[in-house]
């Protein structure tokens, strides 16, 4: 359980010790959003918010939303992209859109606070590369992620916020197929396909937060989860 | 270069077997949808099409699509979700969203033929699973994929389109978190996030169709692509 003020970066490096798993450079960490916010202080105390009218008003139109939550998920909004059946979909940060702008009321280790994404989470992922960098030698990328729903689909998936160390997109796009046709579209979100992949060992309810994806080949180098935010004009879902 | 008629079974057994790599129980196939509609002679000879006007009509407003590719993606096409800029992005088969009904121009093995998503992947996966348990000797989970776009994220990312053998939800509502606070609606994508994982190392243009997934808990038994399906009265993105 993650404090603010929290040395997140040197909580990783000793638990990886425990797990025999010395960072080498290539490896790849991914660390759930929850614990990058937690220790950075991003949570508010839901004693000190006092809900606006429209928050007291979407959560009436709700069952069981607290006026506070809103209120908290409003604040962090800038563009409310979907509002039914008690839902929120949201545009928040740099352009991330999903359910009530990511404010999580689990895990947070007391009813009254919530966390908040983290306000940066690119730096987030620079900060943790570096000091893992300082502590074990290796030059490790890291990604920051946070699990979210997705239209038209169930269930969710761990998706890519913060990135370091590596481009969140890997673009095949004039590379040639096996039949020697030029690929016009083929980008891969590698940092998405990586947070989910790690999703799958960072299992909920079992206080897993990171993982170290080891064997994936990538160019290393500067990297940024803005690479997976669609740019407004070729944005078909707004 | 699969073609219509292959033992996909057999190929992928084989293959398994060279790299040294005999399923045990509990694995977790994944294989991309191109293969498996090429075996199963889920392809078209674009010869054959006679474009509609409507077909035509779009084909002209947009830069150098084939009237005939555009017509044979209406066929596909049960509703057009959006339709902009040159994309068309459609819901197909039992509510799949995705860019061009799936339709798919690269790697046919021959420029006069296009390749559709399989008929009924799930029945795909199960005779998958069922044909490498005849040969292998063991319970293997199967899941078709495909590759897709996301709305408001750039970058394209695995999909699974049919499961065999394992549920395609990990339901974890009803568990708590480690405050004890009850989850109420953790519902884990696990077979979208194994085929995103697949795709980390299914990467395009290598020509590498297939996957095995080894060290993934999960419950065995039935599963349905469907399952991923968002029923309409939820998805606030139609």
């Amino acid at each position: 359980m993650i404090r603010p003020g929290d040395d997140l970066a040197g909580l990783l490096a000793e638990a990886l010790r425990q797990a025999n798993l010395a960072p080498r450079d290539g490896d790849v960490l991914v660390v759930c959003q929850k614990v990058v916010s937690k220790a950075e202080g991003r949570v508010v105390d839901l004693r000190s918010i006092e809900p606006s009218a429209f928050a007291a008003q979407i959560a009436a139109a709700t069952q069981g939303k607290d006026a506070r939550v809103v209120e908290i998920i409003l604040r962090e909004t800038t563009r409310i992209v979907r509002m039914d059946n008690g839902n929120l979909i949201v545009e928040t940060g740099p352009g991330w859109v999903c359910a009530n702008g990511g404010v999580d009321e689990s895990n947070s280790g007391d009813p009254n606070l919530v966390i908040l994404l983290p306000a940066d989470p690119d730096a987030s992922a620079r900060r943790l590369a570096d000091a893992l960098q300082a502590r074990c030698a290796a030059r490790v990328a890291v990604i920051v992620t946070d699990t979210f729903g997705r239209p038209w689909r169930q269930g969710l998936v761990d998706f890519a916020l913060g990135v370091a160390g590596m481009p969140a997109l890997l673009d095949l796009r004039g590379d040639t197929d096996l039949d020697g046709r030029v690929l016009k579209h083929t980008v891969h979100a590698q940092a998405d396909a990586l947070a989910a992949a790690a999703g799958l060992v960072m299992r909920k309810g079992e206080g897993i937060p990171a993982a170290l994806v080891r064997g994936y080949p990538f160019a290393p180098g500067d990297g940024s989860g803005r690479e997976l935010i669609r740019e407004k004009q070729f944005d078909m879902f707004r």
